[in-house]
């Protein structure tokens, strides 16, 4: 089977062995965005042709692609959901000579009554519940994920926009006028974690940013860091407080995830690493479920 | 004696009779950022040259023109600090036929040692401080300011970078494409400040702004509302719970101080509505002190 990780901005295509070994993989900036119209099943032949006409039939795709933005869209399945419950909700889009389906996004309600989405990350999130028993998981991301595993399910979940409140309160806020690129600095973020267990609240200690340069105890240079530890670390005041999580299962890119093990750390949590590329282990996964592996 | 309020982007200058009574007064875009360096003297007479051929004598400046970016830097006066430490520490600067004074901006430290400061506040606060007893006052804006008053003095103060945060937020995040402007939409506004009471953390919840709408619980057209009544709705639970408060001396122009009324009542806590423009009697009681007035 052919399995595809399709978002935003790029694609990550996947040939699986039937024990789930990647024999083939191809990674190219043809994301969602830049398919016009009705050009999905040009655009899947354009990128795997050469595996179909080498035999593959069947293909699955997950991330943006099954969104409104997308190829069609595949409904939001709630959560709790494991393999099984995401491949029976897998839809199917017409294709010639081979069987196309995408993976559903999930979504959960917290206890009062709000909901929350995940599209792309399910599928990560079903290769490593496979992998454990009852784990808490993170993934740090402009939206990062909270997620409960539980006997091979996702049980519940929560989202903190962190990645993407950084980049609009660093650049778009008085923050940016003291505040200079560069390398990161460990004892800035740390003294921003430390920062967010205090009392105050996230928009007092925002401007704890501002007040510490002018009484010259923040360098421009560390202002950046320390924002970064100021938020990341209410992220994980804040779910470690829902959660009562006191070890998290970490899943992603190096520097995102060196920092959220730091800040972890910091925060009294135990972190395992894990490596980030688990789509391919998670379409296969899924993919069981179907028959197709 | 004339008072001004010397901001960033305007200038407002008051003539003041011997009980405080404004008997002249003009309002101007000229703010210090319009004023090349050295232009501060030449600047003073352009704005107020008539008062002073007229016989005053005595100039008191509060605001940005205090600031390191302004006329000279006022330093700022730690706390608590009334009238007498106010008019104390006021700094005076060299200019031909006048005495000038420049009122020190305010600074505090919260129990964790972290520093906040204010400018241009200060004197509001004075005047209020100056007709109440105990109290604790809130003055919304761009950086919200929450000051406990004792006894004529501020005795201490914590700043909210709620407004900025919301700009940045509203217009440089995902939260921009399902969102347009239009009219104040008080039911997503509550909606915004009850969630805010809920757990999760501010993080989580901006995420929300966006679910609710994905599952077509919040309008487009309600989104900032929503999110306007989130942040208001985190900085009163912050403060709140800080602060203890259950009532509020609220100083603010219309539009915003009805926001956070309505948001402060949603919360359980009483206020009391102030008049924003308390400046003119705040520069009176320093002027007291310094025994112009």
């Amino acid at each position: 089977m052919i399995g595809i990780d399709w978002g935003t901005t790029s694609l990550r295509a996947y040939r699986l062995g039937p024990e789930g070994a990647v024999t083939d993989r191809l990674d190219r900036a043809g994301g969602i965005l830049t398919v016009a119209e009705g050009g999905f099943p040009a655009a899947l032949r354009e990128a795997v042709g050469r595996w179909l006409a080498d035999g593959e039939k069947r293909v699955l795709l997950c991330g943006m692609v099954g969104s409104r933005q997308g190829w069609v869209e595949a409904p939001y399945l709630r959560c709790p959901a494991g393999p099984a419950e995401i491949a029976a909700a897998t839809v199917p889009v017409p294709f010639e000579g081979a069987e196309v389906r995408l993976v559903p996004g999930l979504t959960t309600e917290d206890r009062d009554g709000i909901p929350d989405v995940m599209r792309g990350e399910e599928t990560k999130l079903v290769a490593l519940a496979n992998r454990l028993d009852d784990a808490q998981a993170c993934l740090p991301g402009t939206h990062s994920k909270w997620a409960r595993l539980e006997a091979d399910r996702v049980v519940h979940f929560t989202t903190h926009m962190t990645g993407e409140a950084f980049a609009a309160l660093s650049q778009h806020t008085i923050l940016a006028r003291t505040s200079t690129e560069g390398p990161h600095r460990p004892e800035a973020f740390a003294r921003g974690v430390a920062r967010a267990r205090q009392p105050g609240g996230l928009l007092h200690h925002l401007f704890g940013a501002r007040t510490l340069h002018l009484m010259d105890r923040l360098e421009q240079t560390e202002t950046r860091s320390f924002l970064s530890g100021l938020l990341i670390g209410h992220e994980i005041a804040a779910a470690a407080a829902e959660t009562g999580a006191t070890q998290v299962e970490l899943v992603g890119a190096e520097t995102l995830a060196d920092l959220y093990a730091e800040a972890l750390r910091l925060s009294g949590i135990t972190v395992r690493r894990h490596e980030p590329d688990l789509v391919a282990a998670g379409l296969h996964h899924i993919g069981g479920s179907l028959g197709w592996a």
